[in-house]
C-alpha cells in the first residue's frame, strides 16, 4: 500500500481531510485542516489532533519498510499497529496543523531485525504538531510495532 | 449546553457516529459505531476509540458541574480542557464499542473548590472501552481542567 492511500483505507481519517504531505523511509508528515475538526471553542478538536499524529506511525512503516508480498518484501506477512500513544496538548490549534515523525536508521534497522528475530519490531515515534506560524500545539509518543499478522 | 450536544457541536464526532447513551453527574458513557472508524485491517481505528474516551471528559464535565451563567452557575464562565490523554490499545477493536468513565464525589468537590479557588479544577478521569462482549479493547487516562475562559 503507498502512504497516500493510508489516509484513503480509513474513512474517518479522509472525512477529517488528513493529506500527507511527505513520507519517506524514516520520516512522515501530514496535515489536518481546520474543517471538520473544530471543536465548539472554535479550536481544532482534541481527537483529530491525536489522529494526524498517530497515523504517522503507519504511513511512516509502510513506506520505511517492505510488508509487500508481491515484491518479495522481506517484511511480507508483517503489519504496523499502535499499542500506546499518550498527547499533550499545549496550546490551542487554530488554523492548518501539521504533524511530521522520524525514526532514525539506527532504530529502522534495529526494529527490522527484532521483527525478523521475533516476528515483532517494537518502536516508538515522537510526533510534533504545528500550526502555520510554526509553534507547537500539541506533542505525541507513541509506542508501535510491527507484527507478523495472522 | 446539554450532554447530547456535545456531539453535535463538533462536526467530527458526528462524523464518527459517536452517540452519548448515558451522562449523570460523575459518569458518562458512549457508543462509537463500527463505521465510519474502520480501519484497513477491519477494526475500528486508533483515533477513533481515542475520541470516543477524550469527549467523556467534556461530558461528564457538562453535567457535573454548573457552568451555565444563565442559571447561576457557581462555575459560569469556566470550560473544560484536556491536557493531556494516553490510551492503550488491549485488544483489535469490533462491532459497537462502548467508553464509561466516572468520577467520585469527593473528586467533584474537590475540583469545584479548586476551580473557584484558583480559576483551575485539575483531575484525571479514566475511561473504559469495551466490545459488545464486554471486553476492554482500550484504556484512557485523561489529565483535564475546568478552567476560566477568557
Amino acid at each position: 500500500m503507498e502512504a497516500a492511500q493510508a489516509v484513503g483505507s480509513v474513512p474517518i481519517l479522509e472525512a477529517m481531510g488528513i493529506r500527507v504531505v511527505e513520507a519517506r523511509p524514516g520520516f512522515a508528515a501530514a496535515d489536518l485542516p481546520p474543517e471538520p475538526n473544530v471543536n465548539h471553542f472554535g479550536v481544532t478538536y482534541a481527537g483529530s489532533l491525536f489522529s494526524v499524529a498517530e497515523m504517522l506511525g503507519g504511513v511512516l512503516s509502510l513506506v520505511t519498510f517492505d510488508f509487500d508480498p508481491a515484491s518479495g518484501g522481506e517484511l511480507a506477512g508483517f503489519v504496523p499497529i499502535v499499542k500506546e500513544s499518550t498527547i499533550r496538548f499545549r496550546r490551542p490549534a487554530l488554523g492548518v496543523v501539521r504533524a511530521s515523525a522520524s525514526l532514525s536508521d539506527d532504530e529502522i534497522a534495529r526494529v527490522r531485525r527484532d521483527a525478523l528475530a521475533t516476528g515483532k519490531g517494537e518502536f516508538v515515534l515522537e510526533a510534533t504538531l504545528t500550526d502555520e506560524q510554526g509553534e507547537v500545539v500539541a506533542s505525541t509518543v507513541g509506542t508501535y510495532q510491527v507484527r507478523r499478522f495472522g
